[in-house]
């Protein structure tokens, strides 16, 4: 069987790295970015200082801010508009992966032709990521999803909402300035349920069922950090280390997943899906319940997470142990009691075992899995 | 501080994957690969496989092996020679760490002006590294340098046989085909030789002091593959797994060798300009006297490293006492007793404290600390 391992772009990365930006684009030769980032953020401290670092450096800023909610079509397209209109030469996209997906749309969509869907992943007759991308740089304000890092972006359509994937590893932002301290405004609530999405990447790519060992001793790397700093992260957002130790974790779980994902994230979208719920938070309250069916098919693996998160006993159960605490320590709720009933099961489960993820889990699932696994989170 | 993280390019990874080299380039539209290969591997199966491959794709090749010992200017001048006048349009790097640097340099000067050391690394004055490079695959056939993911080409002076060192991103190989099987032929003590330089690399960049969790990761994992892989590899050529496991940890190694290597490093490489020693040998005869320097500075990266090779007993100096068992399983010598005497350690002290490797070493070395270190080494 042949393997392919791809890798990111280069990482500028520790406190400070946003003031290399402007200097960056200059030795690029270019002048004029445009700023994608979203309506929230545009009001917030971090994008005024990257505004000042590319003003400090003569560039002309464009802001494109019109992105809200889980991005659709139209969002990109106005930003696109948006570039055209003032004669951009580059993209500078800063945000969580709502605002970094939509930038690389947006870089998608300069030079090709046609509409954002027709170049869908694995469409049939899709159109090929042929024409040049502008170049763009990636700027991360939260630490969970890795889009900086990552080949896809997911953008709704704006009437049925169903969500569509464009891949192409060229739409990798060209490079990766991230800098812990625009995460340090990043409320509590949101570091946990951003940082839980980070730790359980680099999980469920741990354990997924394709060969990767570079991805695997960089996801239990990512544990470590995790283990490390999230707490710490999500009580003081202050802390340079631990932002910095989960910016670096939510890229490394984002590289490592080029592996594979698993059960954990087959139930997240699912509750995203049914309970418009946020991916970080579901990944939080399910991955205990959802890992727990595992713990049998591969303990040495559950071990070897141990090892990493540097816990005590390194026995297999005590990884489902440690991650059942680390949820309390965080305000994630232990299960789903409250926020979902029984009624709700046949639609999460319908949606669970249609998802792309599990295939790559080390046991098959199968939709009665799922059933358990949902029925014990709605217990607690 | 602000680091820097980089990454390889893509690899395709497995036994067969050579299969696939002539009709990755037929999709680039390229028709006539220059194969550059050493003058003893010209002779071999790997190189009549390769070659097999590619003109069943109905590639015009061209074979250049005028390759042999340490790289010299004028191979890389006779290279670029044969790419012009057989009109080839790419370059497939066939070998060892000595071919692949061959062909990284061929690649560079087909469109750049000058002699090939006007580009020597952080010379003042340098040319530029700024046109266009011609395609060009990496297929490595040794499992140790990892030079099939690097970024830089060593290549020695005809006359003064100083090496020097050419660098830049734009040397990398635009796609790797790793193929475990093309290692098969390898003699026991290459294996064992290039296999404990792999094993050398990860330890080192675990170990080195910069800041790069990412390559952590890599390196602990590379480090569980030698542990699971190096011996059966040299004394069962044949062995696939084994094989492909090596193949993988010795670019792990050099991927993860990016955060810097130690003492080790410094001490081998005054070995090779004293006595010409081999490198991947000079590492591992001196790793476990170098390393024993920097037990009591970090402690606790011995354990981590005792768990990743999953010793029994995961105390620091365990990882120590394995690496002396290991060279003895792979038929390294002890030590330096009958290979040099205490007349060649002013010699190597010289060149071991003037080396670029060690000041990225957890504990400071000074001319007394490789004094020490080598004095140990001449006893067994």
């Amino acid at each position: 069987m042949i393997h392919r391992f791809s890798f990111p772009t280069p990482i500028f990365f520790g406190a400070g790295a946003r003031n290399g930006i402007g200097d960056h684009l200059k030795t690029k030769n270019l002048k004029k970015p445009l700023l994608v980032t979203d309506r929230a953020l545009a009001k917030l401290a971090p994008c005024e200082e990257v505004k000042r670092v590319l003003k400090n450096s003569a560039l002309e800023v464009s802001l494109y801010s019109e992105i809200w909610g889980n991005p659709v079509k139209s969002q990109v397209t106005a930003g696109v508009q948006s570039y055209k209109s003032n004669g951009c030469d580059c993209i500078v996209g800063l945000g969580g992966g709502a605002a970094l997906d939509v930038a690389k749309a947006i870089a998608l969509m300069i030079h090709h032709p046609g509409d954002l869907f027709d170049y869908e992943d694995d469409m049939p007759g899709a159109l090929p990521v042929d024409k040049e991308i502008p170049y763009w740089i990636a700027i991360p304000t939260t630490a969970g999803t890795g889009s900086e890092v990552g080949r896809s972006s997911v953008i709704s359509d704006d009437e049925t909402h169903r969500k569509k994937i464009i891949f192409s590893p060229r739409m990798l932002a060209q490079i990766v300035f991230a800098d812990p301290e625009l995460t340090f405004d990043l409320p509590p609530k949101m570091t946990a349920a951003t940082g839980v999405d980070a730790l359980t990447h680099c999980v469920e790519a741990y354990l997924a069922k394709n060969y990767h060992p570079i991805c695997d001793g960089i996801a239990l790397e990512g544990i470590k950090l995790c283990a490390k700093s999230l707490v710490k992260a999500t009580k003081d957002g202050k802390n340079l280390e631990a932002r910095s130790d989960m910016l670096l974790a939510s890229m490394m779980g984002a590289i490592a997943f080029q592996k594979g994902l698993g059960v954990t994230h087959s139930c997240a979208h699912a509750l995203g899906t049914v309970l418009d719920m946020h991916h970080g938070l579901a990944n939080g309250i399910m991955i205990d319940h959802a890992l727990s069916y595992n713990l049998e098919t591969v303990p040495e693996k559950f071990s070897d997470m141990a090892q990493a998160a540097k816990l005590k006993s390194t026995d297999s159960k005590s990884f489902i142990n440690y991650l059942t605490a680390l949820k309390q320590d965080l305000g994630i709720p232990n299960g789903l009691k409250g926020i979902a009933t029984s009624d709700h099961l046949k639609a999460l489960c319908d949606i669970a075992i249609e998802d792309a993820c599990h295939p790559n889990n080390p046991r098959a699932c199968t939709r009665e899995s799922f059933e358990g696994i949902f029925k014990r989170a709605l217990e607690v």
